[in-house]
């Protein structure tokens, strides 16, 4: 449990009660476990179930908000390597080894899952497309042409969550090849 | 319980055991069953559980072969419309009509979560490859230049099924958007 004098330096509890929920998540998942309660994730990572009640309306945005901030501790701008088939193989490279590994494919696949209806926002696919128009911006600074960022989310990014969702491999190959052919597109 | 009798007509027993698992299957599945493990799949089948130990590794397997089988029963050929254009947006249109309605969406969740190693073949995806080679024959046979079938599959069939499984809505529009952006890469 998190105690008491801690709760008392400010800003410190609530940083360190949101590490161990992120971390208890990510090995509930990555062990493979089938059912992420709040009640098993409070255990795990030692702190209150009200806690998580309190802050997220389901497990689904919980692992919603996991997500998202692995993708932000690892790096989050697309890369500027000066040309546009640069920024995109790079980048469509990164994420392509980051999301086949087998935790973070565990992962994804335990998000999906616990989505039963439409959902109006998917933060990840957010995070992905803030990327996407950097890239395009900066190719269209150049006066490169370039395809629209709705392009590059569903010919480059698309098709690599889907093959990692649908536990098929994707390797940087696969992923140079999205990158020529959303290229062509606007060829 | 499919009774002795029942045994007796050859084809008949395992057909009517097929049909009332697959009937299972997809009723638990859509009702949002947390857990649908070989037990629970026989009680409401009506069906010896040892029947689909049998028959299936894994529950995942199951769950494959019924996706597929609805695939099969939906009307499997692509529409032959006389151009690529055609053929590619009535069939892209019927698939995302087909894997969008709820009960299907939430099959293809289902699916997905129950595959926790790489997959050396994925079914649902191999009957969309012949499909689309189906469209790319009859386009060569015609003279009409055409994206090829790994196209097809990377850049309208998975994102389509990447926006279902991750609950994020398609439409028809969007069904021809892909198209429209595949036929440009062979443009």
């Amino acid at each position: 449990m998190v105690d008491a004098a801690e709760s008392r330096r400010p800003g410190g509890r609530s940083t360190r009660v949101l590490n161990a929920v992120y971390t208890a998540v990510g090995e509930l998942v990555g062990e493979g476990a089938e059912r992420v309660s709040f009640p098993v994730i409070a255990e795990r990572a030692g702190v209150n179930p009200t806690t998580l009640y309190r802050r997220w309306p389901d497990v689904g945005s919980l692992l919603e908000d996991v997500a998202v901030a692995a993708l932000t501790r690892e790096g989050e701008s697309a890369p500027d390597t000066g040309s546009l088939r640069g920024d995109l193989t790079s980048w469509a490279e990164t994420i392509s080894r980051d999301i086949s590994r087998p935790e973070r494919a565990r992962y994804l696949r335990a998000m999906v899952a616990a989505r039963v209806h439409l959902v109006a926002a998917c933060p990840v696919n957010d995070v992905r497309r803030e990327q996407a128009a950097e890239v395009v911006q900066r190719a269209s600074t150049r006066g490169e042409p370039a395809p629209t960022v709705e392009q590059i989310l569903d010919h480059v990014v698309a098709p690599l969550y889907h093959r990692v969702v649908f536990a098929l491999e994707v390797d940087d190959a696969f992923a140079r090849r999205l990158v020529a052919d959303v290229l062509a597109m606007s060829g």
